[in-house]
């Protein structure tokens, strides 16, 4: 049994939608962030970092979105949610998942959560300010160089599909239009099709 | 045949030392960054980001440093730098190097790179102020709570280590007295005790 901590509207939501698709015996524990739950005592012995996700396993606590999704992948391989029978497709699929997280997350991340980087109240509104261009560059390039179609590596779906699903409904709150990334809309649309991961998103809309 | 593109002072160190230590048929070809060799056009014909590391296979073109760790990892696994019999283990590892990809990397690249995420020089100078606080914060949590030692994920020796290495060097220039953190510290001293680690720091002080 794995038990998957999150909150709505975080990066979580890629992990939960791979769990879901792996057909994984977990339960989803929401935390209630505008109370701070993240930072509580309780929750920081599960993950010091103070952040979603953390997926606990018999083995330990394990952190980091591209970490859990090929753990997910792997754990599951009848799912098939990542090449795993081959190291350099499955570095392509790691490699679009790091860049997730350590670009375009952190692009998006200026917009609410600039005080991780200065603490001047002014320096925090020109951040804001610089996050629709730095979303729209960084889909620019996804959309011309890294996204294969239909989905993220090309024929093959893996974790990097819910992955971007998640940051690419980031877009919309960042005053980016979708619509300038056609391959992304319609693949954000394909997403939203699909069962599993209407049973996410119901889950993360429900009033707690 | 491998291409490894680096710059000195960069991560590429990280996937430089594991192509060395794990014995590989590569080439490591140096970028000026002083003269932005990195946003020629050539280059970016190799990597659209403008970035190293990127690592020139038989198949396609990978960036991003955790993605190249453990692809040379897999390519290589008689030199036994990953735990790929395991995935929880390996998981654990790519939650490290996410972790020093996305958090503390971004974190250090406030201080001369903040220009990513602001366009206002004001800005920029809070930005630069508050990396030593961060950087501190980031290597606390990595020596209290993911340092197992005698390397990063115990006795087993993996490509956390080189990547560790790397971003632990750049303290110093950040402000930061590596001495605060003893089981980092006593691991960049084994590190450098290595020889392919010597070897590859040797070609990255060598002049272009």
């Amino acid at each position: 049994m794995l038990t998957l901590y999150y909150a709505p509207g975080t990066c979580a939501l890629a992990s939960h939608i791979a769990l879901e698709q792996a057909g994984a015996d977990y339960v989803a524990q929401r935390l209630d962030f505008a109370n701070q739950q993240q930072r509580s005592a309780e929750y920081l012995r599960i993950n010091p970092k103070g952040r979603v996700p953390a997926l606990v396993t018999e083995r330990g606590i394990l952190t980091e979105t591209p970490a859990i999704l090929q753990y997910v992948a792997q754990r599951h391989p009848q799912a098939n949610l990542a090449p795993l029978d081959d190291p350099f497709e499955l570095a392509r699929m790691n490699a679009f998942n790091s860049y997730l997280c350590a670009t375009v997350h952190v692009a998006h991340a200026h917009g609410r959560r600039g005080y991780r980087w200065s603490d001047d109240k002014a320096a925090l509104a020109t951040m804001t300010a610089k996050v629709p261009q730095n979303m729209a560059e960084c889909f620019e390039l996804i959309e011309r160089e890294y996204f294969a179609g239909p989905w993220v590596l090309g024929e093959r779906y893996s974790v990097s599909d819910p992955y971007l699903f998640t940051i690419a409904s980031w877009l919309q709150g960042d005053s980016v239009d979708i619509a300038r990334f056609p391959k992304v809309a319609a693949h954000s649309e394909r997403m939203r099709a699909d069962a599993a991961v209407g049973r996410v998103l119901g889950a993360h809309k429900a009033p707690t």
